[in-house]
């Protein structure tokens, strides 16, 4: 049994319908970002870093999107879920969640948690003020080189697809223009159809 | 033949070291910062991101530190640099190694690329005083929960070694005081030690 600690409206869905995609048997356990339960001290044994997603597994917790999307892959060959034994293919899709995890969330971050970084509301405002410009690069690249269509590496649809339309609900927000990136709309919408992501999304705000 | 672009001080160093430990045979080329070659026509051709490491394959090319590693690993498996086959002991390396590139290194990268993410000059002020905090907290963490040792992921040397003895070359510029973290600075002194980490820092600054 698989645990995933998450909170609707973040990365951990990525992992969530990577869970469904799968077909492993998980149990969800909520955390509470508006009651800064990511801090609580119960949390902070679960992950000391107080962020999701945290996923418990039989041999121990681990965190971090791009780990757990890996490990979700490779424990559960059956379903196709990343090219492992073809170290140059496996290493493309590694080198597309890294970029996302990064530098794609990483500037989106600067739009809502500018203390990460900075102490000054001033500093805030300027960090806010460059998400369109920051996040659209990103964006940019991932729609002209990165994005190889119709799946994120091609005809195989891989964990980085959640990925990319996880971080991709963002976008609006960050003041993106869909029109730029109309190869990562369309992926988006393709994603948005599929049963799983339906399943995950409902399951999160259900619960 | 693999051809490693690579600067000296930067987190290149760590791919580098693992294409030794490897017994690869690579060449490398250098990208010379001061000049902003990294913005170059011609290197853009070889990596958009404008960034190092990139790394030549017979395959294709291939960026962001996390995926070369692993690339590395995985392509010459009789080094044994990352436990392939173990899912759980994997993922933990991924997720140590992702935590580097999307927490550590982006805390460092504020102190001089702050205009990645804003624009005022005060903002920059604000990000680079803030540096020693926010670096800080992350070698607290991997002082005191991630680093198993004597190795990153305990007995056995993996990738995730020269990648953390890479980035903690910057820790004194980035004002952590390396008192408190003792065990960071033992397995940087280790691995200052070995053979390849001299071989590699010395062909980066003879290059």
């Amino acid at each position: 049994m698989l645990t995933l600690y998450y909170t609707a409206h973040t990365c951990s869905l990525a992992s969530h319908i990577a869970l469904l995609d799968a077909g492993a048997t998980y149990e969800l356990k909520r955390i509470d970002f508006g009651r800064t339960e990511q801090q609580s001290p119960a949390y902070l044994e679960i992950n000391p870093k107080a962020r999701v997603p945290a996923m418990v597994t039989p041999r121990g917790i681990l965190t971090e999107t791009p780990a757990i999307l890996v490990f979700i892959a490779q424990s559960f060959p059956a379903a196709r879920l990343a090219p492992m034994l073809d170290p140059f293919a496996f290493a493309e899709m590694q080198s597309f969640n890294s970029y996302l995890c990064s530098t794609l969330h990483v500037a989106h971050a600067h739009r809502m948690r500018g203390n990460r970084w900075a102490d000054d509301p001033a500093s805030f405002a300027d960090m806010k003020r460059k998400v369109p410009q920051s996040v659209g690069a990103c964006y940019e690249l991932i729609e002209r080189r990165l994005l190889k269509g119709p799946w994120v590496m091609g005809e195989s649809y891989t964990v980085a697809d959640p990925y990319l339309f996880t971080l991709a609900q963002w976008l609006e927000g960050d003041g993106v223009d869909p029109a730029r990136i109309p190869r990562v709309m369309e992926h988006r919408s393709r994603m948005a159809e599929r049963a799983n992501v339906k399943q995950a999304i409902t399951e999160e705000l259900a619960d």
